[in-house]
């Protein structure tokens, strides 16, 4: 891990110290991955390397000591709020979780407003997960504290979608150059969207693979033609995982078909198994924003090229980095 | 507010420091607030305003670093475990929360003594929520460890009617000699009852303005008047709100009235609106003990007279002052 | 409280500090009782006993500061999640609480083997509490970081049966001599079987008084024999309490009995009253895994005897001792 990491530091894709001592982000709310220049990613992530090496050597430091996070949930997600409890403890800072959001004040009628502007009286720093679009954004109106959008419907998930591109930036270096393919179901995945997005910043290929009635969105796969990004669209993953550097696999959902037996025709194409990988590159990885229900099989997870597991890792140092900007600690 | 703070300390309206050297809560448990003389609130307003001036110029700091917390609520309240979450935080110390109560241990039927003498073994200050009227006197008898009263049904919520009497000080001074107004559901507002049994300690003036069917019951009215405050009753707020310092919005519910049109007919004098405080004085303040529903117009919110969110504030303050005296460290 | 701890320290019965030195628990997994020799719970309860002189001491201290415990509980039981939570703060460590377990990623399908692999790239050891027996083992095959199993189904409860047997060395020294009479659901009583197992690595007498339909696994039975122990069944407790040193009461549930007077025509013999504890010896204790409802009489908490809430408490210290010693902190 560390040679990896000596590695990296070599390729130093990160923007340089000199380049980011002005804390850029520091009172702001991370509300949407279209916020970001490919700057503010490359500060984003030298601090979440950062982040990353400090965990490695000490486990823990007192960076946020004193500072409070609430984590504000009103739908369940154990996993993205796991990850910023870990990423506020590791920096020595205190929780406010927030999880049954449905038994309480807002059960008694109250607006997601006023619900902010008095967790703020308690906390320095919030994190929202909600079910409705734009309820990070109508949030961080009335908030004088920083919010960060942890999920809002089938909007926006921007933390997820900073943690898989750097896991990108730790595990090959510089996205400049590689082919990404993104597979399953592109329709619905949020995740997809954010990182395609993300990646329209960089001078990447993105091949889609996916069943016909779950292709990428038109809107989505427009916005990043027009940043001069090469796209492919395919129905099965062979013909193009040979060249993939970077395979995004995501879910296919049964009940997103009408009729079930054209699941049952297509899912095995949308199966990674070992046999599936062995045309893969040495040098490639496989990611998946988790929970996966069978669509990587177990055994693949030896392979040293599944990188889901790290990539949650990931997710942590990202989140450590998005705090201590905020909070003006970077 | 360094300022405002600066202006509060000339007026001094809290125990000097050389009469409050004896610890006088340490141990204590907070039960009702017929507990406290006037001398009691001056010295818990005392802590509570150190308390604020600590966290504005610093934030956090370690005086109950290694003292645990258990936050033990059989019914949720967002808004009451966060700002004791975040008091314990603010001064270095730990939390056990409990929010799911009816899930556990005395869903198997474990009476409450059982449940608090089994805490204290991990906890050194138990905060307790219960629905039921003298629970937390209940807890207190079996418990060794300093129990607060968290709100037990629609008996007493000490810390909060202790919250709403700082915000008046903190932001207006020593109460005597103001006139507080009451407005909305004053039958079955446990905290308006609370509030007028401490400023019966004052000399105020007190008026009531609720509905015909929601009165403030005779039995505290009595009370207070036992005490020589004057207290008026109106149906309506425009003839007492040109002399008022301190307006006390609760809400009304629908659900109070037989039938839904005499809600219909009196809800909208009991609306704050920017319109409504046109008569008002300019120095003058407006609480809520929140959540609120309707009852205060959002326009209302950039007035400096609504305190409604300062007083959120001021909670964590009286919050982080009693468990710092309770637990010796005031 | 000191006079009594000095009392144990002259009998000695843990293992001497020379003999600890090599950190034989650190990064282990603590999954089963059946893993324990004597010399294992004589380490474990001497790092336990000196667990219990700190906290008396000072309250807290920062053993593991910066150490995150993830506590994992498939099914709510607040007591050992408290007391597991409060174990790992007043080391001075973090807690990722992840209590409803049943709404979350797992609700969307995903197996144990990856929520642990999620877990462990934000805790460094995870409590584990799961409905299913062997769930613990599933989760230990996979981590890399510690498991310690809090309870899988009616499998083990191994940090139960560690903190019973550290109530009687605390409170009756070395258990070598000792009578131990197990009363109640011996049948189905998850922390009895464990307790026994334990029990027979030791010179001791047990007891068992339970109603027919309710004794103790003939498996349980042949296992303890197998190693000498001599061991009675008993429909009543009067013929042996006289004898007794250690009292484990266990409720009798009335849903166990197919016909209910059957029940009501055996429950009195399996109540603990005053009355009854008339003919123990004076110096005795009476255990119970708590909660209880009714099996012990109130009246009882008073009598010296009573040591059930003092469990709670060793419970404390046990549960601190096995969290450093996995970390490598002992």
């Amino acid at each position: 891990m560390a040679e990896e990491i000596a590695q990296n530091e070599q390729k130093n894709p990160y923007l340089p110290f000199g380049d980011r001592q002005d804390a850029p982000f520091y009172g702001k709310d991370i509300l949407s991955v279209k916020q970001f220049t490919r700057q503010d990613l490359e500060y984003i992530f030298g601090v979440a390397h950062e982040m990353r090496e400090m965990v490695q050597r000490v486990g823990s430091f007192d960076l946020l000591k004193g500072k409070i996070l609430a984590n504000l949930f009103y739908e369940p997600s154990t996993r993205t709020s796991s990850s910023f409890t870990s990423a506020m403890e590791r920096l020595g800072g205190s929780l406010i979780p927030i999880n049954e959001v449905h038994y309480s004040s807002v059960a008694k009628g109250e607006s997601l407003p006023d619900t902010v502007r008095t967790l703020e009286c308690y906390a320095d720093v919030i994190v929202l997960r909600h079910p409705e679009v734009g309820a990070s954004e109508l949030a961080a109106r009335y908030a004088n504290k920083p919010i960060i959008n942890a999920g809002d419907g089938i909007g926006e998930h921007p933390t997820q979608a900073l943690l898989d591109l750097f896991t990108i930036y730790e595990e090959l270096g510089d996205p400049d150059g590689l082919v990404i393919t993104m597979l399953g179901d592109l329709k619905y995945g949020r995740t997809v969207h954010s990182l395609a997005r993300l990646l329209s910043l960089y001078d990447v290929q993105i091949n889609y693979v996916s069943p016909d009635i779950l292709k990428i969105p038109e809107g989505i796969f427009a916005e990043v033609e027009e940043k001069g990004v090469p796209q492919t669209e395919n129905s099965t993953l062979e013909p193009v995982l040979q060249d993939t550097d970077v395979l995004y696999v995501t879910r296919v959902q049964k009940e997103r078909f009408e009729d079930p037996s054209d699941y049952d025709s297509v899912k095995s194409a949308f199966i990674i198994t070992s046999d599936s990988l062995s045309i893969a590159k040495d040098k490639m990885i496989i990611l998946h924003p988790l929970p996966r229900v069978g669509e990587i099989s177990m055994e693949v997870d030896d392979d040293p090229r599944a990188a889901y597991f790290r990539q949650m890792e990931y997710g942590l140092y990202v989140r450590m980095a998005l705090l201590a900007m905020v909070l003006g600690k970077s």
